[in-house]
């Protein structure tokens, strides 16, 4: 099962290591990731493996665009040697690890990138993750956008833990008709239900119990559904109230359709929260099925049931 | 020499008729057109002809997001028939002429585009036409992006006469890797040396007398260039002004870099003019080679040659 996968740093060298599956017409598929790899990008190139025959293609970097000049771009974990190894054991084939010199031609600046020709995310972008993070998806979408030229992928796996990212990542490939297939692949989460996060390991031992209520937060949520939206809101509030108190700072908490319009009063929707612990900004999300039973007209026990099916 | 284009108007017989194509790795080449296609548009396909022996694909495609709505988008001639004559002298292969809706799912509105996923030209876009015409070249790149994603081709063919658009795709190739090598053809002219435009149907008998002026004005600068930036735009500004008294309404006279930057004292530059004649916006570039002879310094019939060879 264990490979060695090629490490690429150029465009030159990536292009080159993918020229033959490119003449064979094996499907390519591609992990786009930030490095600092764990169990959670495990999955995904598991999900891009068993997607095609050809190459997969897992790529590291971090991408200065999406980061604010106050975030912590420069405190971001690099950890290069201990994530080829996750892209071995996965039978990952190219790793293309670029330098910022190589993907922003001339160094990177956010005025010289402005300045040139970037992908704009639209509305999708200005809610949750956006309104928080002014300018966050434009640098994401920009540097996605960048690798699937350089990649040309067939199919991407990205996780729906950053879920805002996936729906965007979509909608531009559908708008700009980039012909990808755009797999959104599940949460991987600790014991305590803590989504994985590359972010994690900036938590201290406090921070991390406190941390495990987000995920609590939207199952409590998902339990309450079937008596409706407000009624799921009001479950998941309770929650983060509850661990304010422990220092949990609530940036928002949305109940949304599952493409991030205004939630339906039944069927399928999705609930997000971000949240700051301490110093860390985490982000969680689920899917929620929504309904409108009455609570006097619901048999007892069917929350227990909603909830392990979700 | 004649063949007759396959006419694709789903993206799915487009993807379909290329195919083949691109499981073979034959190089495609690509000429996007609006229509109304002239000698101009016949020496792009010719240009792409040449570049390839696999398919070359022509689309037809009149787009309403480089159009504002006080633009001339319903009275932009339309001329199918005609433009399927011109594609088959030429040896195109495909054609692919979508409707709006194919174009833009859901329908086009400004609006509705702009809330999603589009393309941002940057810098460039807010200079000569994009200041005349606001969120032209958002509409321009986001049209060629979509064009690009659904023909992916190896080569494009643009015309050096819209030279703005030119810079800008050629920007946002580099930008966003989109790993296509985008070849600008030169500009064809009538005899007195208007530059052929699908909108020079639009000018009445005087009105098209009056027209000859913005190539007058661009080859006067070109002879004058030799002394210096300022010669060349007294000598261009002498011609219009002319012209204003017959009625040309001039918009910009621009002497740049070939990039669109600053002019550079000596050396290879471009100068670009935009004028209305009656209700039609005309426009015009050219290449222009700097020097700072002095007048005095300067042997006689110089001037005549520099306007031969350029």
């Amino acid at each position: 099962m264990t490979s060695t996968p090629v490490l690429a740093s150029t465009r030159e060298e990536l292009s080159g290591l993918l020229s033959g599956a490119r003449r064979s017409g094996e499907p390519v598929a591609f992990v786009p990731t930030m490095g600092a790899l764990h169990a959670g990008h495990a999955s995904l190139m598991r999900t891009a493996r068993a997607a095609t025959a050809g190459p997969v293609v897992v790529s590291i970097f971090v991408n200065p665009m999406q980061f604010a000049p106050t975030e912590d771009l420069d405190r971001y974990p690099r950890t290069l040697d201990a994530d080829l190894e996750v892209c071995a054991a996965e039978g990952v084939d190219v790793v293309f690890a670029p330098s910022v010199d190589e993907m922003y031609a001339g160094g990177f600046s956010h005025d010289s990138v402005r300045d040139g020709v970037t992908v704009a995310p639209g509305q999708l972008a200005t809610i949750l993750d956006g309104a928080s993070r002014p300018g966050h998806f434009d640098g994401v979408l920009t540097v996605v956008a960048k690798l699937f030229g350089l990649v040309r992928p067939d199919v991407a796996v990205f996780g729906q833990k950053d879920y805002q990212q996936l729906v965007l990542v979509r909608r531009m490939v559908r708008d700009l008709c980039l012909g990808i297939e755009v797999v959104g692949a599940e949460t991987v989460r600790e014991p305590d239900g803590l989504a994985l996060s590359s972010r994690n390991r900036y938590l201290d031992a406090g921070e991390r119990r406190v941390a495990g209520a987000l995920s609590r937060a939207l199952r409590a949520a998902q339990d309450r559904a079937p008596y409706g939206v407000p009624a799921a809101r009001w479950a998941a509030m309770s929650v983060l109230k509850e661990a304010a108190t422990d220092g949990l700072e609530l940036d928002y908490l949305a109940l949304t359709s599952p493409d991030l319009g205004e939630p339906p009063e039944t069927g399928e929707g999705r609930i997000l929260v971000a949240a700051r612990v301490g110093s860390t900004r985490l982000i969680d999300n689920m899917p929620i099925v929504f309904d409108r039973i009455a609570p006097d007209a619901r048999p007892a026990g069917t929350a227990s049931a909603a909830s392990t099916t979700s």
